[in-house]
């Protein structure tokens, strides 16, 4: 176990919040629920960009970028969206500071009040919607594919680093089109962009689905999400894409000239992943000794550690772990080797255990007599020894292989915990060992509500995949369609 | 002319302004001074970002993320600092709003007062610094180098898109150092990046030097530049490099232990550039047809256009399109498609022209015929008709041509519009003409605000790398060890 790392069966909180001090992946900051990202977990965070924002591209997408500040009236135009986050929104009110009469400081300038308060954006519907409106004229400026990657904010009052701060990074797609269609098959493009992504880089096995009434998006018509089930059994919502319907357009009068010559409202999409999916990578994949990363999102795919006695045995094992690390980076893979002089191997080993690197190479003296090298991976915590001639090859396949792996772990212990029940009896009695629970209910928000309110569980989808069976409300008898998803969530 | 562009001739300032929104750059937003970046316009930022972060890299700097928002307290900590920022800030001071007694809307609630205010970043170094408090220990803690992308906010009173916005996109570098020497070092390493930059990719020739102390940047021993002439003669500054001595270790009580076991206070640089280079892209290049962009940052840095009449000719064009384009792909050449089957050729030719396409590639049956493609480029506008054998090696020789073409004209346009100038008679004449002046300067802040007062001109900086030779000042006779660049700025 890592030093200091509360292990995962004594307090499964405790230790994801050691993981990412100990990882140096972010800390609290001097302003409450802001964080500091440190080196190492922005650099997680900036390979989820790369990959993602060449998909977003790939699907027609082109970035921009809209204020950080919404003037407090545009808020109420759309009347959910105000309910929603209003709540929770940092005010500026005053452009101005000025010394204070006694020496002791600075002071807001009270003769520098805003005329309309401003707000640190919570999301961007409505500074874009405000935008598009003379953006948008005729059917011929449509679809509008935007993406920005930006900060927002919203005053949570608990947080906890990654998965709910103050203030996150993200991206919002907001996206314009002629057709209600058009918008909701833009709405599930981005769905299967969200769970292609969760699922081939970040490997981790996702259930796409749709929101009830009461979990959507303040201002939505529809919300889709994809849901992964972390290791304690809880689930995390890792990214939603929205049906806006014509709700924004109606609120900033966006009309469009359509082909016929009739003026209509604009159809509308939105949807958005953040540095939550860090906090999701963390608790899907690692282990007590530390970060377990996917290798196709991890910052560094393999480390090299030359093993010596004295600086004679480090000065001959330097070329032979340059040698060996321009292979690895001639055949793809990213690779740094350790050289600090001044640790013990097994302090290096630990470290970069603890860090998720997911292959390390260590080189000894008897190595480079033999031409081998001790490879081991992360995700099993297994070695062997092999030839230095085909090392390349033979890491490149690793990887693919702790890739994958990694997916297939948690998608058996997804397997393992989801289940289907069907009285309320025993749900009671499930829902406390954690996991996806199928269940069959009857479509209100009053159910919904009294089963949140006993058991803490809420419905985290409606699922789009599942085979649809109809049966009766566990709780009420009443008929359902289909089985929904419960869980207690994140 | 671009339709609707006013002439640079007739009215550069309108001319800038026109140019920015007509190709679709940035526009105001509803937030007085924050600016839209269109996709045209981030397209081009995302261009920069990638050089300069790839750069940032190559000279061993990390990416981290630092908080938006910074306690009021911060500021005064460093007491130049707060000066020169506490001026011009936007406060926050509550974190919620409730609905309206009346229904009117939703108003800032009193019961949510923060106990101290938030101030949204003008520059990071105070909640950086209050950070690697934490993080630096020991001289093994150091150099700490890392780098954010981020959003700042200034409440400027007079604004214009990308010259000078309320809420801006930068990059900030901050980094800690064991000794005066490696900060100084350092430093000039990275102002030394900046030009690089501004030269090989902006192709915008820039003058390095150091900045008088009524001009450093609040909290800075010393403040490095690149200035660059716009083609009206005014100077921009295009990126600045400080060190910061121990101002802000000592404000934020950031010691190491040295290998000598001796505690020390750590020494500090700061560097940034900002979407203000987007406006300095745009002035020292463009024309009246509109942008004019170096190949290595244009977004698109070919567009093939296929001529025809009627739909039967479009369909036999595209797959020859399509050939070429995928041969200038594999050349490593940027390429667009205009298929837009409901335009005029002459429409996109002028459009393309607008964006600052630098290479412009157009194909009519009669060239499908012969074999042949007429290639226009859009720096000197001028067209040649080209076999389509070889199109690839002829494109990229010719990109690289125009990327040094357009850098050696401003070379040419800096130089002759700089001149050295002994009297103040001629300096009051000859500053009205705008350029560069280099000029003998007591070194006095009397001096220098005097000439500012009088003649609008400011010092731009002491230039590095000009022979210094001694003379006396202009204005006053007294000794000078070198002639300074004087100039009227954006």
């Amino acid at each position: 176990m890592a030093k200091e790392v509360t292990s995962r069966a004594e307090n499964y909180s405790q230790w994801y919040q050691d993981l990412v001090i100990k990882a140096n992946l972010a800390e609290n900051s001097a302003v409450r629920g802001c964080m500091v990202i440190k080196p190492h977990g922005y650099a997680i965070w900036e390979r989820m960009q790369r990959i993602l924002d060449d998909m977003f591209k790939a699907t027609g997408h082109q970035n921009a970028y809209f204020p950080l500040l919404i003037p407090k009236s545009f808020l109420s135009r759309e009347a959910d969206h105000v309910e929603g986050f209003a709540k929770e929104c940092a005010v500026v009110t005053h452009y101005r500071l000025k010394n204070a009469d006694d020496g002791s400081g600075v002071v807001v300038d009270p003769d520098a009040r805003l005329e309309e308060e401003l707000i640190i954006r919570p999301t961007s519907e409505t500074i874009i919607w405000n935008t598009y409106k003379n953006w948008i004229h005729s059917y011929r400026d449509l679809p509008l594919l935007c993406n920005q990657w930006a900060n927002v904010m919203r005053w949570e009052m608990r947080t906890r680093l990654f998965l709910r701060t103050a203030e996150f990074l993200w991206q919002e797609g907001h996206t314009a089109h002629a057709t209600a269609e058009e918008a909701q098959e833009e709405t599930v493009r981005m769905l299967n962009v969200y769970a292609e992504f969760a699922e081939k880089y970040m490997a981790i096995p996702v259930l796409k689905g749709v929101k009830t009434a009461s979990e959507r998006f303040a201002g939505a018509v529809d919300t889709y999400c994809i849901e992964a089930m972390m290791q304690d059994g809880k689930a995390l919502q890792a990214g939603t894409s929205h049906f806006l319907g014509q709700n924004f357009a109606k609120a900033f009068d966006v009309k469009f000239t359509g082909k016929n010559g009739e003026l209509d409202y604009v159809w509308a999409t939105s949807w958005g992943v953040s540095t939550r999916l860090i906090g999701a990578l963390i608790m899907a994949h690692s282990d007590d000794n530390g970060l377990v990363l996917p290798p196709k999102i991890a910052p560094v795919q393999a480390v090299i550690v030359p093993i010596f006695k004295g600086d004679d045995e480090f000065q001959q094992m330097k070329p032979h772990c340059q040698t060996i690390a321009n292979k690895l980076r001639q055949a793809g893979v990213t690779v740094k080797i350790d050289d600090r002089d001044n640790l013990r191997s097994g302090f290096k080993f630990a470290e970069h255990e603890l860090q998720g690197i997911p292959v390390r190479l260590a080189l000894g003296p008897r190595d480079v007599q033999n031409g081998t090298v001790e490879v081991a991976r992360r995700d099993t915590l297994s070695k062997e020894t092999i030839p230095q001639e085909g090392v390349e090859q033979h890491v490149a396949a690793l990887l693919d292989d702790i890739q994958n792996s990694i997916y297939n772990k948690a998608l058996q212990f997804r397997e393992s915990n989801t289940l289907c029940v069907d009285t309320y009896e025993e749900f009671k009695q499930k829902i406390e060992n954690g996991g996806f629970i199928m269940a069959h209910w009857d479509g209100t928000a009053e159910t919904e509500s009294r089963i949140k309110e006993e058991t803490k569980a809420t419905i985290r989808c409606i699922p789009l995949d599942e085979v649809k069976t109809a049966g009766k409300c566990m709780v009420t008898g009443k008929p359902s369609a289909q089985r929904v998803v419960f869980a207690r969530n994140y």
